[in-house]
């Protein structure tokens, strides 16, 4: 069987079952982020490692100073998914021996923009010789305060969904100039407490299910409710992907006052109320895969 | 200007100038490793990031057990030039959809085996679709002693220079099967105080001078001491590289009892005086590049 046909999230589960671990880890593959640290430790320490290639993630032709911003962007989105912050960052680059100088530093002069912007540092790299095709493959470290990290696998029963901003049709521009929703997800962690959160990388309709399996539920999902970009359909909220945007469910009790709170401190952002948690496994009614890497 | 006229050394240099940074960064680029802690810490943190390539750093007909033994022990070797300990590592893999699944796992039981035999928990890693080529992107944390940290730029004129092992030839094996010298550097930050230290990836004529220049040196390279693997002229031990031996620089006064401590430590690996730091930049009598990504 080759890969394509066994498919992403297969793949990941065979290849993340019993894999070498130690005591200090929390959380190994299956969230956002890694999680490092002792029971007791006031702070955790967060890893991640994502990849953007050529052809994949964005085209030939791309500005290589959005690509730069994207690569380092979409792992800060997911720092901010456990509620943590970001720190340090490494690059990894495979690029063709032909390529410009000034392309790189273009895709650089990216890189460097979005880790000012977050206060991020680039600390190290690595750059190997491709066969053509340019691939920037970005670890980032953060960290986040025990009491306010979010997981995957803690939604309950009942939890309230929510999703910021609006989904779909991301491949116009968005996907390319995506804010990471770090300011967001810190207010909230700081005067909420989300059971569940993911940013949303391969559409809701992909998303969601990994969320809800992961806390052992299954959901309803309000699909008239879902925030639609202009000129979306709900086939494109749900499946197009790269959204970038917060996931995250949360007991109900809360969901009210954040519903008057948030207004007020994120006045342009929308967060909207798409559905609930369940206690059993559910499917969502409209099919819709939403992104897999080999399919 | 492309990469490959420009060549590796001159890219990193241009792409690592002015990268934003933190108060918390001892070390960015130009180390074997990146070092994050505050200058009081007791213990420095370490990250690394290193990829291996299909058709750069194996052929496409290798058993990709070795190859996953090679992606991580390269990124412990790294850790181990530090004198630290090597914990926590990601894996970012690009592979083409046709791959065999099995070719995935046999893979990954390579990189568990390294794993689990120098003390390193797997937490994560992420899939993508590749043109055609493997290459497995490692990242690697590590933490060491703060007084047991050895950077390349604190070497000293008159220092004595030593390598572990012998060199030369690893392309008939040695660059998949080797095992980092972990254990080596270790005892040896535990018992005398080196001042500058690396592994010697890209072949001693490339990394020596590497060495020398961040320490601010030059220096005299005994090359009819170069000890040479069986079968390898002096240009082999000094521009094939992957050999993964320790290159480090220490005292006069230190030479001496780690010269007859050594073998009683080591006895069946050897440990080689090749020369001194001196205090004007000098050039190496034979010109030996050693490994150039780009060129």
């Amino acid at each position: 069987m080759n890969l394509k046909s066994l498919g992403e999230d297969r793949l990941i589960a065979a290849l993340t079952r019993g894999l070498p671990s130690r005591s200090d880890v929390r959380v190994a593959a299956g969230d956002d982020c890694a999680v490092i640290g002792g029971p007791r430790d006031l702070r955790w320490r967060l890893l991640k490692t994502d990849a953007v290639a050529e052809g994949v993630h964005f085209l030939p032709t791309e500005d290589l100073r959005r690509v730069g911003w994207k690569a380092l962007c979409r792992a800060i989105s997911d720092i901010a998914a456990m509620g943590g912050v970001p720190e340090h960052a490494l690059i990894a680059l495979a690029a063709p021996p032909t390529m410009e100088v000034a392309q790189v530093q273009a895709l650089y002069a990216g890189l460097r923009r979005a880790a000012r912007k977050f206060g991020v540092a680039i600390v190290g790299g690595e750059t190997t010789r491709s066969q053509g095709r340019l691939s920037v493959t970005v670890t980032l470290t953060g960290s986040v305060e025990r009491a306010h990290c979010v997981l995957r696998s803690t939604g309950r029963a009942g939890d309230v969904l929510f999703v910021t901003g609006r989904l779909g049709g991301s491949i116009a521009g968005h996907h390319l100039d995506f804010k990471p929703r770090l300011t967001e997800a810190r207010w909230l962690v700081e005067h909420y407490r989300p059971r569940a959160m993911m940013d949303l990388s391969d559409g809701l309709g992909a998303d969601l299910p990994r969320l809800a399996k992961a806390s052992g539920c299954g959901y309803l999902l309000d699909e008239s409710a879902v925030p639609k970009n202009r000129n979306c359909t709900i086939a494109q909220a749900l499946g197009d992907g790269e959204d970038y945007e917060l996931l995250f469910a949360i007991a109900p009790r809360e969901a009210t006052r954040l519903e008057s709170s948030w207004p007020k401190a994120f006045p342009k952002l929308p967060l909207t109320r798409i559905g609930t948690l369940t206690g059993k496994i559910t499917a969502l009614r409209r099919k819709s895969a939403g992104y897999d890497h080999f399919a």
